[in-house]
């Protein structure tokens, strides 16, 4: 792979997303993009005995979905690299352990599936990999409890406030596949000083902006030469922040920008405030909705723009603001 | 570069370890290895408000000295890669913000030193990236807080149990440089069903074992073909276990085998119990004594076994067994 501008990787070989795999829970099986889900769970515990065990199950459903649409077994992936929010990141450790993969654990928060994906693509490309998976995922009830507060205390969410998808993606890359990974960049931390963890949206839009600037920059394109900019879980207030702040900045993306967060869910009729959130988020609408509209033809180019609040509860209660970061990758049909 | 056996990575135009920092608190510069730091803090708070944003110093000053050792500044780095113990990785977030370079968190626990210093390798010997930063830190007091209990508890530990390090470590990986990253082994996840949150080095062994004897095997060689096996924190009761479970395959390292956990502290005299632990234990006693010893010329060639232990307290509530992990590196000078 070749270096351009300052921070964006080109595929020399370019490395393929062979299969993938998006798992849903009950309110996304309930939501907009339903259809593109390749399993949902009405009983969101998925028959496990707490909330952290039933989120490693989503990822280790949405691994076994995605080798299973590409005919292959466990053994034919040479790396795993997963993360996702729980401290430690469990659910990728416990989810994945049975899988007997050489593991690479990435921590980026809510931006997991695009890292994870970009450093699939350049174990790929660099020959160190014939095939990587790459997975990552959240749930509600764990995300509350460990983030903000336990479902049974009842505690009301402000307006800004977003909802963690209960979800989980996967794509598998190797050389062979209807989908080409062009081109990525790995984001910078990014903090403007958003201390308020009730409006992540807010937090990670400067991060959103930086990169998506950047990529832009550094290859020489603008937002009409793709068919689809997604962001991963901005939400509607970093949504319209990401618009003003890349405005300052001569660009407008609006006819050709769309969040994850906000295709998720129906944010009017769900119940979900400022739209979805978690790593989950993205990686089930990458992995379903818009690698399916990818391989029927609706999208031949897009950017998939992850984001993350890189904070803790711990973090924020030390008065720390909430740093954001955003890596992006460019997807081919 | 290429694969060799089943998970064995050769680099082919072999990254190179250009510089390298080694940070630790009080009772690191008390210990053995005291003269192979490049900074110790008799204040383990090194000034800050909280055990945690003292960590996150930890990381800053490990990068920092390793960039000046080079005569480099953070804009000559095309990637930071980083990870540590805190939930959610803030020591590695805060810690590098201000460094503004594109950044790629990594989570394997006890681990990360190899595997943050295996990726920066990666995406430098696949021309990704021209010089790339691998760090990690731990704090015994953010550490005991987090993971077991507050220290003003005064809780007893028990005999098994180790000594979170209060260190830092950070390696500068470019083109030029006077030790050679020849290989890299990116381990699986081990999990026998040791649950005792209390006997890390038992619940790592295993995952230790697996990994060298895999390297061993892809790469045709012996204990005795390196000057120093050095695993990452397995203390006295670990040592002892991945002894008797190489043994049951045939190999013996002791010989050649050091572990970072037993070198860091004297266990005698600094009531440390089986040994020192932590991400910033392998992370400083590679970036100062190993890498200190090989550009001395006393060590030609070694191989660098960090290990991590893949649980949180909240899977350990839960029964939940602890998964371990190693990730290797061959380095020679």
């Amino acid at each position: 792979m070749k270096r351009i501008g300052k921070q964006t990787l080109e595929f020399t070989t370019p490395p393929k997303i062979e299969s993938h795999g998006a798992i849903g829970g009950k309110k996304e099986a309930g939501g907009p993009l339903a259809a593109d889900f390749d399993q949902t769970f009405q009983d969101t515990s998925l028959q496990t005995e707490s909330w952290e065990k039933a989120e490693a199950q989503l990822q280790k459903e949405a691994v076994a979905v995605a080798l299973a649409k590409a005919g292959r077994k466990p053994g034919d992936l040479d790396f795993l690299l997963a993360g996702d929010l729980l401290n430690q990141c469990i659910s990728s450790t416990f989810g994945l352990l049975d899988y007997n993969v050489p593991f690479l654990g990435q921590y980026g928060a809510c931006s997991t599936m695009a890292q994870t994906l970009l450093m699939a693509s350049v174990l790929v490309d660099s020959g160190a990999a014939r095939r990587a998976a790459a997975v990552t995922s959240s749930h509600f009830c764990s995300a509350e409890r460990q983030f903000r507060t336990p479902l049974e205390y009842g505690a009301q969410r402000t307006p800004t406030a977003q909802w963690t998808a209960t979800a989980a993606g996967c794509a598998v890359v190797s050389t062979q596949g209807p989908i080409t990974v062009q081109k990525g960049l790995a984001g910078k931390i990014v903090d403007l000083g958003v201390k308020d963890p009730a409006n992540m949206g807010a937090a990670m839009a400067p991060a959103a902006a930086d990169s998506i600037y950047q990529f832009l920059q550094d290859t020489g394109t603008g937002p009409q030469d793709y068919d689809g900019i997604y962001t991963g879980d901005l939400g509607q207030v970093g949504t319209d922040l990401l618009y003003q702040t890349l405005e300052q900045n001569g660009l407008d993306i609006r006819a050709r920008h769309q969040d994850c967060g906000l295709l998720l869910f129906d944010c009017g009729s769900q119940d979900v405030h400022a739209g979805g959130s978690g790593c989950g988020c993205s990686a089930s609408v990458l992995c379903g909705h818009i690698l399916n509209r990818m391989e029927a033809g609706g999208l031949k180019s897009i950017l998939f723009c992850a984001t993350g609040a890189l904070m803790s509860p711990t973090s924020s209660q030390q008065g720390e603001s909430i740093p954001g970061i955003c890596h992006i990758l460019h997807l081919t049909r």
